[in-house]
C-alpha cells in the first residue's frame, strides 16, 4: 500500500485526488497539507497538517497540484526529506524550474502539465504514424467547449508539433488554421489544425493521416475533468520505486 | 418495367447509368442517344440512335447527364414528345433554365445538381435539427480529397445555409472558416464550416449541434462517385408516374 | 417569468433542477416540496413546504422527478389545483399511468422517461431517414459505461423500433445483436443493434444507413447526466401555456 | 529507377499495379509475365513474356499477386535467378510456405496477405496502446460491405490478437462478439469485436481503449481496393536494397 500525501488539497484537482484515492488499488491517502488544518474536514485516519516536515514524513509519495509559490516551498522542504514527487502545478518560473531539476538529483520527480495518460500516448503514436506514413496528408481537428478562449488548444499544438517533427517540418511554416475560397490543391506538407467550439465538450483531438486508398484517424477524448487526478495517481504509483531523476508522463508509459 | 432512355450516354455518369441499370429492379435500359451510333457498342436489345424523336418515343422516362447545349436541344424536342425528364446536367444558363420551367408545364421534370439521396435527406434533417435544437452550437466539418481546389464544398454551403435559415440567420454574417489565436468565447450564432483536405476522400460532411450535456452529429459520407447515377435512377423511378411539374430531389424523398 | 415548483427536490435530478434554474432564462424556482422542510437549506426567497396545496398554488408549473408513490400523490392533489405538470418519474404502474391520463384531461401533462431533447429529435430523424432511404442497410451501435448491466440500452431499442416501424418491419424478427463465424451475406432487412461497454461513457448512440456509394450516420452523445434536468426545464417552458392534454417530449420539439 | 516485374499481371491487383506504376516515383514497369503473351496489350517499352528466366532477368524486383501454384513456380525459378520478391499471393500451402522460407535465404522476400501500410501500422499502435493503457477497456468495431460472408474480419482478429497479446491475454477466452439481455457489468479483460455489415464499405476498423475520464480510438479506413497495389509498390521500393531474409510489411514501416 503506497501512502500518498496530497499537496494543494483544497484545490480543484486536490479534491479529486482525495476522492479518487478512495477507490484506487494499492494506494491510500495518508496525509494532506493545508495552511490551516482547522478548515479541512476529512476521514480521521488521514493526517491533516500545516507542518511541512510532518507532511513529508508521513507519506511514501507526494502529489502536488498547487500554485507556483507553494510548489517552490514544497521543493525546498523536500530537499531535506526526499520523497518521490509528482508535480502537476503549472506556471512555474525559471527559478522554480531550476529548483525542480535540483530536487530531481536527490529524488524521483515527475513533472507534467497534462497528466492524461491518453494524451501522452497519443502524442507518441502520432509521432510514429507521421514518420511511418510518408506521403499521407495530415489533418488535425480539436474540439472544446464554447467558453474556451484560445485556439488551437495547447494539446493540439503539441500533437501537430510531433507530427511535424517526425517529418523534419517546421510547424510554423506548414500549419493552416482555416480554408476559404479558391485555395487551390492541398500542398504536400501543410498540416491543418482546425478548432471546433461548442457545448460542454471537455476535449477531443483527432489526428488524421490520409492517402489514396486508405486513411488512419487517431482520436483522444476526455470525458471528464478528473483525467488529471487519475493520471497523477497512476504516475505516482509508477514513480514510487524509481531512482532519483526527472521524469515525464511519457516515461511512465514505458512504451 | 420502366423503360429508360439515357441522354449523354458516353459521359462519365451516362456510362455508370448504363452499368447500374443492369442490376436495377423494375427498370431497364431501352435506348441511348448518341451523336454517332456507330461509335457505341452495347447489348443489341438496346436502341442506339441519333434520332431525337425516335429516342424519346422508345423510352418511358429520360435521364440526362450531358452538357448545357445538348440538354437545351433535348428540352426543345421533348416539348413535342413529352416524357418524364430527370435532368442532372450542370451549368445551365438562364435561357436553358427557363426552357426547363416551360417543359415542366407539359411533363414532370426533376432537376438537381446533386442527385445523392443521402445529401438531400441530410439537408432536410439539418434544417429540422437546427430549428428544434435552439441554443445548441452548430459546427460543420467537410472533408474532400487533396485535389479539390475550392473550400468549403458546395454541399457544405448548402447544409450551412439550411442550418442558418432554420434559425433566421444570415449565413454571410455568422459563417466562420477558421480559428486561430485569442479568439475569445464562441458567440451564440456563429456557424463554423471547416474544410479538411487529404487523400482520396470522395466527400464527407458532418453537421454537429452541441449543448451542455449532449450533442448530435449528422454525417453523410460518399464512398464512390456513382452516387449520382444511383440517385438519378431512384429519382427516375419516382418521377415516372408523376404529373407535369418541376420537382427537386427532395420531393422524391417524400418525407 | 415562469415560477417553477420542484417535486422530488432532494433527488439527484431534483438537485440539478434547482442548480440549473439559477441560470435559466425566463424561469425561476419558486417552491420546492419536501417531506420535512427543516432538512432543506436553500435561498430564502424560495418557499420550502411539505404542504402539497401550498406547493401547487405557489408555482406556475411543476416538475417532478420523484418516486412512483410520491408521484401518485402529486397527481391526486393536482386534480384539485391543476397546473402544467412535467413528469419524469420512471417505473409508474398501471394505476399510476391511468391517473396520469386522467390528470391530463384537466391540465397539460408532459410525460417522458428520457427528457433529453437530443434523443427525442434523433428518434424523429431516424424514422424519417429509415422511411426515405429505402434499400439502405441499417446498423445501430450504442456505447455505455462499464457498469451498465443490460444490453442493448432502452434508447437503442427505441431507436431501432423507430427504424423498423418506418419500414413496416417487426423488430423482434430482424434485430441482430452479434455476428460471429460464417454468417453469410447480410440479409436485406436485418438491423444490427450492437452494444459496446467501457470506461465512463454516459451514452452514445449511432444509427447508420448504408448503401452502395454513400452512407448516413446519425449520432447522439450525452456528455453529462444533467441532460435530464435541462430537458425537463425546456419541456416545462414549452408546456406552460398549453391546453390540457397528454404530451410527449417529441411534441415540444414542434418539428 | 527500380525496374519492376509484375507476376500475375492479368489478375485484379496485377492490373492495378501496372496502372499505379505509371505515376510512381523512382519505379517503372519493365516486364510482365503472362502465360500467353499474345493476349496482353501494353506499352511497347514493357517486355511481355512467358519465359520465366527472361522475366526474372529483366527486373530489379518482382511483385507477385497470382495463385498458389503459379507462385510456387516463381519461387522455384527465382532460386536460379535471385531477385527481391514481394509476395502477395494468399492461400499458400505448407510446401509453398517452406519454399518461400527457402527462397528467403538467398534473396530478400517480403510476404504479406494484407499489403496495406495503414493496417500494419495500426496493428503496431494497438499493441503499444494496449500495453500502455493498463486498465482501459478494449472494444473493437469493424465494418464491411453487405456481401462479406464471415465475421469478424481477418484484420479485426489480427488487431484483437495484438491487443490481447500485449496484456498476456488468451483471445479465445476474452473475445465477445455480441451483447444481449441482462449481461451484468463488463468484465475487466473482455474484448468485444463487433462486426457491422452494410452498403459497399471497403473496410473500417476502430480499436477503442476506454477508461474513467478519457478514451482513445484508433481507426483505419480503406477507401478503395487499390490499397494492396500501393502497399506492394511501397514494400518493393523498400525491399530493393535489402539483404536476403524473410520480411513482413511491418518491417518496411521501420518504426
Amino acid at each position: 500500500m503506497i501512502k500518498v500525501g496530497v499537496f494543494g488539497a483544497s484545490g480543484r484537482v486536490g479534491r479529486l485526488l482525495i476522492e479518487d484515492l478512495k477507490t484506487t488499488d494499492a494506494m491510500s491517502l495518508s496525509t494532506v497539507f493545508v495552511r490551516n488544518s482547522l478548515d479541512f474536514s476529512i476521514d480521521p485516519s488521514v493526517l491533516v497538517t500545516s507542518d511541512m516536515q510532518a507532511f513529508l514524513h508521513a507519506a511514501d509519495i507526494i502529489i502536488d497540484f498547487s500554485l507556483p509559490d507553494a510548489c517552490e516551498i514544497l521543493l525546498e522542504e523536500a530537499m531535506k526529506t526526499p520523497k518521490p514527487l509528482v508535480i502537476g502545478t503549472t506556471g512555474l518560473n525559471t527559478h522554480q524550474l531550476n529548483l525542480l531539476k535540483e530536487a530531481s538529483e536527490r529524488m524521483p520527480v515527475l513533472y507534467a502539465t497534462n497528466m492524461s495518460l491518453g494524451v501522452a500516448l497519443l502524442n507518441k503514436l502520432v509521432y510514429q504514424a507521421s514518420a511511418a506514413l510518408e506521403g499521407f496528408d495530415i489533418e488535425i481537428v480539436e474540439m472544446h467547449h464554447r467558453h474556451k478562449k484560445d485556439a488551437p488548444s495547447g494539446t493540439a499544438l503539441t500533437l501537430s508539433q510531433s507530427a511535424a517533427a517526425a517529418r523534419g517540418l517546421d510547424l510554423d511554416k506548414v500549419r493552416v488554421s482555416g480554408r476559404d475560397g479558391n485555395i487551390g490543391e492541398r500542398s504536400k506538407d501543410e498540416i491543418a489544425v482546425m478548432a471546433l467550439r461548442g457545448g460542454d465538450i471537455v476535449g477531443r483531438h483527432t489526428v488524421g493521416f490520409y492517402n489514396d486508398g486508405e486513411f488512419i484517424e487517431l482520436n483522444h477524448t476526455a470525458t471528464s475533468r478528473n483525467t488529471f487526478s487519475k493520471g497523477a495517481l497512476r504516475a505516482g504509483k509508477w514513480l514510487a520505486d524509481k531512482e532519483a531523476g526527472l521524469y515525464s508522463i511519457s516515461d511512465c508509459l514505458e512504451l
